[in-house]
């Protein structure tokens, strides 16, 4: 049996409010953005079945709940400040479960600096529902945006595609080919990287200072490029032999050259996609380096083209199932 | 079979967007407070067969969300600016049920002023879950706290207390005593002030300029005074008989004297509990009156003393249950 939503709160979550939460007692919260800063506001939700399996681990899901919040704050170049969490607990949820979460929330709060700003603790005849909301800041008006490419941007994708995608084909086929090729450290990497996103936090503002554009990969990285292209009326030659793949997506495609559509069509990978002007280019290149995260240059935007993706030889490639879509 | 999550957005819940959220067709919004102000926020989130029936009319559901964060936010002594919406649909949900869910959310946005700063839309295998997070501002510094209050202070309560509790009586009983003896325009108002909360927005600048604390209703007018006066190391005596009801609650007690205290234990009042200095309390009053809503003296806080509720005889009413839970 877990605590009262009074108890649940003063033990697991007032540790973590921030000065403006007035330690949780309260029914809102006040804040300020820093001066000549504005707020910028993103909202992810996460259903047990949906978006994460029900038997992850608690800290697990709290963290990936927080990050995927986080990234989207990344990809708008936003300096995070605090969040508010709304979670519906379900029949079968007990206090060890919701200790482990609020650990795993606290563990993540503290490690990137955010604050707990307040939220709502319910229950459900369903599945477990974590719902939370993000505030970061930029620079008055510095907001960069999904839709704000020009023709002739450089196109860059930070970190390594297709991981996240990779482990949950892992998860859910357990017994299948891949998991018995694997490599277990490579079964490893890809299995960790779906349960445990790394938001580009650390990027921040390099994508504030160069960035003409920017979104985070959580649909796909086909989906996502075409829609941050196509959306702003552009599209692009874009160079699939330069996506970079970490080792054990890598030997995951070796074991099945199908796999390569998943690895550029599944979800998680939360790395952004971004781009720059021209002169940008090669500074936006060195912050990421200093922030030790690669950038990899993938092409240009052009207007009256289409997005298309070729590869190595220059072959046009089709993926009729561009993006995945969570709904 | 609803539309997929990007045509739902662009169809129902764009054509509400706030200008800093691009359209909806980004992953985050950008704002800043007003120049001199602070923001509020506060989320609830609502669970289906929990805080509303799977059977209520979408559009009632909508508004009721989006209702029972402006009571916070009323609360506070904030002006509503907008929300974000994080919103589960069942697998039984279809596209005239988020239509019109739309269409509710929509007529609200427009008549308290609000914009959609974005959200989230996923899919469940459990029961329709509704997460807001609202925005609104105060003057920098001014938000009113639930623990602000100090001996000596003067407690209201506006509006009146109770109805929204006998209506979900009337929901859970339809059959019941009270169903059968009640006039029909009796029960169709307290019905109704269950379904469709009336967030007390238009106080908010008087609960702002006068309230040392403050508090909306929703978990029970006595559970919630009580957690207001004892989370400030105060009591009073509480008079009962100062509490006010609508004719359809004094006919819903008079058939079942036993209501009493379902209408001051219930929930889902959102009214606003205040205390105010004694030298602001006719001035709140007469805000109040000015914004055509009753503030009801109740008692004076006070210092060395427990929460106290008396009848007209002065008799202490002791209420087991002092709060309803909606976890």
């Amino acid at each position: 049996m877990p605590l009262s939503e009074f108890e649940i709160i003063a033990r697991c979550f007032a540790p973590i409010a921030a000065p403006g939460a007035f330690g949780l007692l309260d029914d809102a919260a006040s804040l300020s953005p820093p001066p000549g800063r504005d707020l910028v506001l993103t909202k992810d939700m996460l259903v047990a079945g949906m978006h994460f399996f029900p038997g992850d681990p608690p800290a697990a899901i709290a963290r990936k709940a927080l990050r995927v919040n986080l990234s989207d704050l990344a990809a708008k170049g936003a300096e995070p400040i605090g969040f508010m969490l709304g979670i519906a607990l379900a029949r079968e949820t007990d206090q060890g479960w919701i200790d482990a979460f609020a650990a795993g929330l606290a563990a993540d709060a503290a490690s990137y600096g955010l604050a707990l700003f307040g939220g709502d603790t319910v229950s459900t005849s369903g599945p477990v529902t974590v719902s939370i909301t993000a505030f970061g800041s930029v620079p008055a008006g510095g907001m960069v945006r999904r839709l704000g490419a020009s023709a002739g941007d450089r196109l860059f994708v930070t970190g390594r595609i297709g991981d996240a995608a990779l482990g949950l084909r892992l998860r859910l086929e357990p017994e299948g080919e891949l998991a018995r090729l694997l490599a277990p450290e490579h079964r490893e990497a890809l299995l960790e990287a779906y349960l445990l996103p790394q938001p580009r936090t650390a990027l921040a503002a390099a994508v504030q200072r160069h960035a003409s554009a920017a979104m985070d990969v959580s649909d796909g990285f086909v989906g996502d490029l075409t829609k941050m292209l196509s959306g702003a009326g552009l599209g692009a030659r874009v160079r699939l032999d330069r996506v970079p793949h970490s080792p054990a997506a890598q030997a995951a495609m070796a074991i099945d050259r199908d796999l390569e559509s998943v690895a550029l069509c599944g979800g998680d990978d939360y790395e952004l996609l971004v781009a720059t002007p021209p002169g940008r280019a090669n500074d936006f290149v060195a912050a990421c380096d200093a922030a030790g995260v690669p950038a990899s240059p993938i092409g240009d935007a052009a207007e009256d083209v289409a997005v298309r993706f070729v590869d190595a030889e220059g072959r046009t490639r089709d993926f009729t199932r561009g993006s995945f879509s969570h709904f």
